[in-house]
């Protein structure tokens, strides 16, 4: 059997590394669940034991974003692309005005396309100018007369630009797509009319999609839309109108114990992420323009951390070399180039800093 | 760590039974996949390792059910719930004809209630009158003028009954919901415009559904579609236009390794599957009218066996007790209630004996 001694260190941008007491539960139980006797890979969707399942991972993750009365929380498949129809099919149709995108990135640029097939989306503010290296200034941001809503993606997995503080979007209610840095911080739930996020990233692994969504939005969905792209179905549902994706929730759950009991909570983790990120974005910064981050420093994220060297053969040489000392995954998205480490909350420390002594090392012998 | 020894037998309609070297080889890999340092939970799903895993899988499903070059197959999340409404999203809008509705039970007319949606639809015969307990003769068909296609349920998980002899529909393409069937027995996919199955009966588990499509119909799709309700989009690019469900995806190439190598095929599980099923038929047919089977003889399915007990209260002792054996999720169905056993491709015969065992001893008991 493969041992902890064979895992590398994986900085791909999702899906991504779990924590390893997630990876030694699942294998612990695989053949068969405590006190069950089948697989959580063959249990009944209606069984109790998924009851129990479905039950505490929807509280343990309702806890860690601060679920309240206002909102409801569902679990859905087809990751955050369809999260990108969604959105405006259940809010966007039969309104007045139009969904407004604040376009950051790629995944920004993604929702919009999508909005567009449905309805009228206006471009808030674009960052494409400047290659999507930084968020817009307050006054930069042109909303409409009373969007339907504003649609934000918190952090671009891609360019590896965050927000930090909220926009200000008056009456209109906030979307976000948060798949890349969910779970990686507190957030103020309040703030939000609806957030999505796949769980590939910080929360477990591909196949499940967390949405939360303001109670009164629900009122805007029409009854003509096809049941499984309709958000009250998974309400009245309570996520399960059809077969769920069994085994990535019972893995989102682990992940939310580990969060809950092992970390202790979003707090404790968003200042682990800030250590993480504060040890690469250094090393950037000494290292005298050999390693030139892409993201402006104010819009830095703490979990996709993009930069460049000095020319596309040091960077082939970088990739080779990392992948030598065990450093896997660190090639930037295709679509952009350059290099990308994505240190999401299961990262451990000691990856970074490996990371962290390949960059000193590969710098004084190529720089 | 839980054993073999601890397992029950696992009667459910699905999420179902895993044949057990699946889930040995996903356990013996589940912290690190051979030559590649970490977790297929943990691997990009751009990876080599996961190309080949993809690559491999589509290969090994596509040689199962016989694929051409008449056919694209295509890889989605959702379940057949959403392949409710994707098929009359790309086969049926824009279209002149009705879609058509052959309705042999729950998931038929769950069907049929999406499709009306969407567009026209003609119920060309619906078998509710005897509680779905039948299929149609070939002259109850009454088909509309050029149907954009025909849909039909080929096997019903609920009532338990399942087409032998597929039905005559002209020139109209013939659509299957073959969820609960697929990968049970050979098929010619010739006679199919399309067919869509969720893995969590025989293929796999829950979180990834089978699509294909003859490509010719691939030109009814209409470019104003959601992205990720457009076939297009899953054929163009390979089943990975946004992050797939990396593990379900896995896990169906671990049962169709297992049906290729270690069954020999769909004609050699086709058989195990006919002779599982006749043992339970023969037990019920031997019993003197104690349990009495749902489906008309000609029409029963080999996949799951739904029968009755004289009373309500016989029915709950029969669980109750049946549980106490290691017989377990033997209820039926909550909206026909009585007794189902699910006896798809990974049930071992041992446990058809053991129920067929219990079965006797509770007759005997309590008949």
């Amino acid at each position: 059997m493969a041992t902890v001694a064979d895992r590398l260190f994986n900085f791909s941008a999702g899906p991504a590394v779990l924590p390893l007491p997630v990876l030694e539960r699942a294998r612990e139980e695989l053949l068969s669940l405590p006190g069950v006797g089948m697989s959580v890979l063959e249990i009944s969707h209606r069984s109790k034991a998924f009851d129990e399942i479905l039950d505490r991972t929807l509280a343990d993750l309702g806890r860690l974003i601060g679920i309240g009365d206002d909102h409801e929380l569902i679990l859905l498949q087809g990751g955050a692309s369809l999260q990108f129809s969604m959105v405006p099919l259940n809010l966007l149709q039969g309104q007045s005005g139009a969904a407004d995108y604040i376009v950051t990135g790629t995944w920004g640029r993604g929702g919009l396309k999508e909005a567009r097939r449905i309805g009228s989306a206006h471009v808030a503010w674009d960052g494409e100018a400047t290659g999507y290296d930084r968020l817009p200034q307050a006054d930069e941001i042109k909303l409409s007369d009373h969007p339907a809503y504003v649609h934000i993606t918190s952090n671009e997995t891609i360019q590896g630009v965050q927000w930090q503080r909220l926009p200000a979007v008056a009456a209109a209610p906030l979307v976000c797509d948060t798949s890349s840095d969910f779970l990686s911080r507190p957030i103020d739930l309040s703030r939000f009319g609806l957030l999505y996020a796949c769980a590939q990233k910080n929360a477990g692994i591909a196949g499940v999609t967390a949405v939360a969504i303001r109670k009164d939005l629900l009122e805007r969905s029409a009854d003509s839309l096809p049941a499984m792209l309709d958000y009250r179905t998974f309400v009245a549902k309570g996520s399960r109108p059809n077969t769920p994706p069994v085994f990535a929730i019972y893995i989102l759950g682990l992940v939310c114990e580990w969060l809950l009991n092992e970390v202790g909570g979003l707090e404790q983790i968003a200042a682990q992420n800030a250590a993480k990120a504060a040890v690469l974005y250094d090393t950037l910064d000494a290292s005298g323009g050999f390693y030139r981050g892409h993201a402006a420093e104010a819009c830095r994220s703490t979990m996709n951390v993009t930069f460049r060297l000095p020319s596309a053969d040091l960077e082939q040489a970088f990739l080779a070399e990392a992948a030598g000392h065990g450093l896997s995954d660190l090639k930037g998205h295709r679509s952009v180039g350059g290099i990308r480490a994505s240190v999401y909350n299961a990262m451990p420390e000691a990856g970074v800093l490996a990371l962290r002594d390949f960059m000193h090392d590969f710098k004084n012998a190529r720089g």
